[in-house]
């Protein structure tokens, strides 16, 4: 985001680790993330947190779930008055269950909050190729200035006001694309992956809708869209370990293989934590946080999946 | 599906050429559609469409659209009283722009009708591949029962009520999967992939919406389900032509190479003339029209679909 952001405006990118930092000022690459791609020369970097957001008119925050509260909490002491806040990162907090504008909301109250969420496999846009992508925010106002600051070229933005939805959508995707990852490194078929998916976004519309957000927002590009990509990519991570896990590699060897963090085994727990006070069934979902914690083996996670079928407006 | 239902009912498959059913009832293999794979020894074959369907307690027509009519006519005289029919065709007929179930109704008042639609590659499902499905029809009762004589194993089938919505739902996403295609011929990645399959179901639910579907249909196995599995899948017809058009082949000679029908070809021009008198926008299925009638190149269609981007729910 960093990189197309600062074609048109001037952008300073954060990070916690120096060599990334060093990295980028100098060879214009990110190795660990983008391999060979070439950043603007525009973009610079800091690991300094106060120097990046002090002078800031717009914050966006890209860290994994787990360390995203730290990294607000530090920043907030430097953020400008008035200034929005977009959050890129999709999941649940553990043990608060909040979600990522929830924190940004407790931590500085009173900024305008807003999620960044769509199909956008990074290295597709680096390369050039288009993505749409949604930027979800209560004020329609904020959403147009956001759009405008955002959006570059082949990459459109829409505006939704349906923060939650995106939100749910964003996290509960990952776990889904695990699931249909793991189909896939069983070798079951594009007629179940396809129902996979389309059982999964079920699922994952009906704890948003228990959460407050809108059906509508499902169907949409921060639903089924960014859904649906992360499904089909053969960069997309979460699948990546889905696959892994298909074709019969253990979990811990699969994650320390990996340089970055794949969210979807750290919501899987969290969905069923979730799930179980909101009162929800959800066979998909519910086989990969089972697969995930060790109880069951991805083979057996598809045997259980074969259930009794009904009307298909039922769960099941 | 005779191959499916042939294992529990006595099944007469009827077809119109008798190379085919000669290779049927000796071979036991139906090469041209399903190369190398063994059918059933129960399952017999006839070029005699009276022995077919006169002592039949139902009747499953899987044949192309534009020889729909003509055969539904033909059987009529002897389809039995109150025999339900099942049509597996999905597209209009050109002219009339009717679904295939009112074509049925229209021939053969008063017999139940249904249509079976979802996410079902022929081949996956004969090589024993798990596979979901969805039997439309008004009438539960009629429903439960097909669900009992069409469900077999691991093909298991749902039930809805939506006729409408499922017949549409699995004639346009033929269309879809060409736009899908050409993205793929085109290499465009799957940002772009995820995008036009969300904002191609979109246009197909509000194609659906104004006949009178249900949104929710859309959602499920014979909307979503079927789009992305048709879609994603190397085995379908209608995205190989999409790919073909996308790497520069023309149209003619694509389909001169194949041995069977890729709907969506057919369908693109009625869509086009239904949208009108709908007074329908649909961005993705009105470049895949463009391109079918050799308006514009694939290239073209894609230039043109990067439209100004506004709130999500809005077309465009």
């Amino acid at each position: 985001v960093a990189a197309l952001v600062c074609r048109h405006n001037p952008t300073l990118l954060w990070a916690r680790n120096g060599a990334d930092v060093e990295e980028i000022n100098t060879t214009r690459r990110h190795t660990k993330r983008l391999g060979d791609v070439q950043l603007p020369r525009r973009l610079r970097a800091t690991t300094d947190l106060e120097e990046a957001v002090s002078d800031a008119d717009v914050v966006v925050v890209g860290v994994p779930t787990s360390g995203f509260r730290e990294t607000v909490a530090a920043s907030a002491p430097f953020v400008r008055p008035w200034v929005p806040v977009v959050s890129l990162s999709k999941g649940f907090e553990a043990g608060t269950m909040k979600r990522m504008t929830e924190i940004v909301t407790e931590l500085l109250p009173g900024h305008p909050v807003a999620a960044l969420s769509g199909p956008n496999l990074a290295k597709e846009i680096m390369a050039g190729s288009a993505a749409a992508s949604v930027i979800a925010t209560a004020d329609q106002e904020v959403a147009m200035e956001l759009q405008s600051v955002l959006g570059q070229g082949m990459f459109r933005i829409y505006r939704n006001h349906d923060v939650i939805g995106c939100e749910v959508a964003g996290a509960l995707k990952n776990v889904v694309a695990v699931a249909t990852g793991m189909a896939q490194g069983l070798s079951v078929g594009d007629n179940t992956r396809g129902a996979v998916i389309t059982r999964g976004l079920s699922e994952i519309t009906r704890v948003g809708v228990a959460l407050g957000a809108e059906p509508l927002t499902f169907a949409g590009l921060a639903g089924m869209g960014d859904l649906i990509t992360t499904c089909i990519s053969p960069l997309s991570r979460n699948r990546f370990v889905g696959e892994q896990l298909g074709i019969g590699r253990p979990l811990d060897e699969v994650l320390a293989g990996m340089t970055s963090v794949a969210e979807g085994v750290r919501t899987a727990p969290v969905l069923r934590e979730l799930a179980e006070r909101l009162g929800l069934e959800l066979p998909v979902c519910g086989e990969v946080w089972r697969v995930v914690a060790g109880e069951i083996t991805p083979n057996e996670a598809y045997r259980g999946l074969e259930l009794a079928a009904g009307h298909e407006n039922e769960p099941g």
